[in-house]
């Protein structure tokens, strides 16, 4: 094999768990290719996130060809970077770093990751009206992504108030011909009702914060739910969603299509989505489905 | 595959086109192995010799297993390890760091290249009295090598008169059983006609240093002749000595087995040393032998 060998990282806080180097390695291998991805894991290795500017420094010159960037980084990281692409400009945050010959680039990949996610696992849903809950990193993220797959109607809801505001605003500048909005945990008894669909993107579900986002009587069967937890995969919202007779879309898909469009990025060489996707389902360990038809 | 994917990095001045990177990762790929090894090039990335604790910090944070090491940081590494082997210890020289779990340790793996290569290519070969020419890194592994593989008389000669006599009284103060001694090249007449072989550790004869490093009318059939030089591996003291009826050794032996006794540290695995002298001599472009009978 003459092939470059790849050398990739993941640089965050508490990365030691990630699935992404077992995704890239593993389509790395199915390729063909020489593709080693190390995760570098702040606190265990003692540097505080702010001195991400030496991480990217040293990365490169020890012959790193890119990094995936996590929380809390992603903000951080882009002082020190030469150029973004559309998506990390956007989103004013970066999730991968390529070192180019003579440059060191942002990209974000959860947008499109989310974008791809949907397309495959609710094909067909409408999307023309869209409450978004949670108003962080992902949640912009996801918000950028439905206005780009055809959502003119997105309200966005955070226990934060202003946070829900910001990212609103920000969305409607960004996107002018459409109606986004920003609205409140107590208005999701209107919202819900009248919606096409529902994200959940905040850390209810996780194994550490158990429960639901909001009360699952809202639920109705003309409603689609997306979570973007994927640890675990079936949350406790989408068990109630997939009850109440919603179609719903767990958050592997846009685990897997972060890390595919960064793959992409990264070698030039377009992944078996499909197969990073069985890879994701069987390290994840979980058989629940993507997605549920209605 | 489920093996810890190796990470390994060549740190040094002007390690650019050194053939160790590719004769790691074609070994690790026959066991099996995902191995990527990197050179670090210091003045391509800018950084300065004094500068190599911070790179075995960095390296180290990034997930890299071991790294190799050269000029001229061989001995400027050992500040900055826990632990060296018997090796580094004696020769003050370390060209392997092996990132164990809690603490980092060096090795020198050019004394036993050395020994491991010439027992390989000058099978039977006379060894109790040796002039070695050059004490630099090089001539000292030699020189520690060939006391461990029998040499009972070892004359060491250098232009620098006083690097020949701190090399020699160094060697005779941890050999005490056998006779040690400097010696200057205008001496070469006496001792090369009454010597078994010798060895030439300078870098006379590489593709910027032309030239034999003694007259080659010294050379006579009962003298072996040993270069450390491997580019070109036919050096011009290599192709006079075979005209004058010696056996010779290339410095391909010692090239590779620093490289084979590198890996097995790294990796735990023992290689195909001959494997990895075939791709050896396929990379350096050479059809001329390891070693020539009398």
């Amino acid at each position: 094999m003459t092939s470059h060998p790849y050398l990739v990282g993941l640089v965050g806080q508490g990365v030691g768990p990630s699935l992404t180097p077992a995704l890239h390695m593993a389509e790395g291998r199915a390729h063909g290719l020489d593709y080693i991805y190390r995760t570098i894991d702040l606190p265990t290795i003692g540097v505080e996130p702010e001195r991400i500017g030496e991480i990217l420094d040293w990365a490169r010159a020890l012959g790193f060809d890119a990094l995936n960037i996590t929380h809390p980084c992603k903000q951080l990281v882009i002082d020190h970077l030469d150029a973004l692409d559309d998506a990390a400009a956007a989103l004013g945050a970066v999730n991968t770093v390529l070192f180019e010959a003579t440059r060191t680039v942002g990209h974000n990949t959860d947008a499109p990751g989310f974008a791809t996610g949907f397309a495959q696992g609710l094909p067909g849903a409408r999307t023309d009206s869209v409450v978004l809950i949670g108003a962080g990193g992902a949640g912009a993220a996801v918000g950028h992504a439905l206005l780009s797959i055809g959502t003119d109607h997105l309200t966005v809801v955070d226990i934060d108030d202003d946070r829900a505001t910001a990212l609103s605003t920000d969305l409607a500048a960004r996107h002018p011909e459409v109606r986004v909005e920003a609205s409140s945990f107590d208005k999701l008894s209107v919202l819900l009702p009248a919606a096409d669909g529902v994200v959940h993107a905040t850390p209810t579900g996780m194994a550490d914060h158990p429960g639901t986002p909001f009360d699952i009587a809202l639920l109705h069967p003309d409603l689609w739910v997306a979570d973007i937890v994927y640890r675990p995969l079936d949350t406790a919202l989408l068990v109630a969603a997939r009850a109440a007779g919603c179609r719903t879309l767990d958050g592997g898909g846009m685990a897997v299509h972060q890390a595919s469009t960064a793959f992409e990025l990264i070698t030039g060489i377009t992944p078996d989505a499909e197969r990073m996707t069985r890879h994701f389902r069987a390290l994840a360990g979980s058989n629940s489905p993507t997605s549920s038809a209605k």
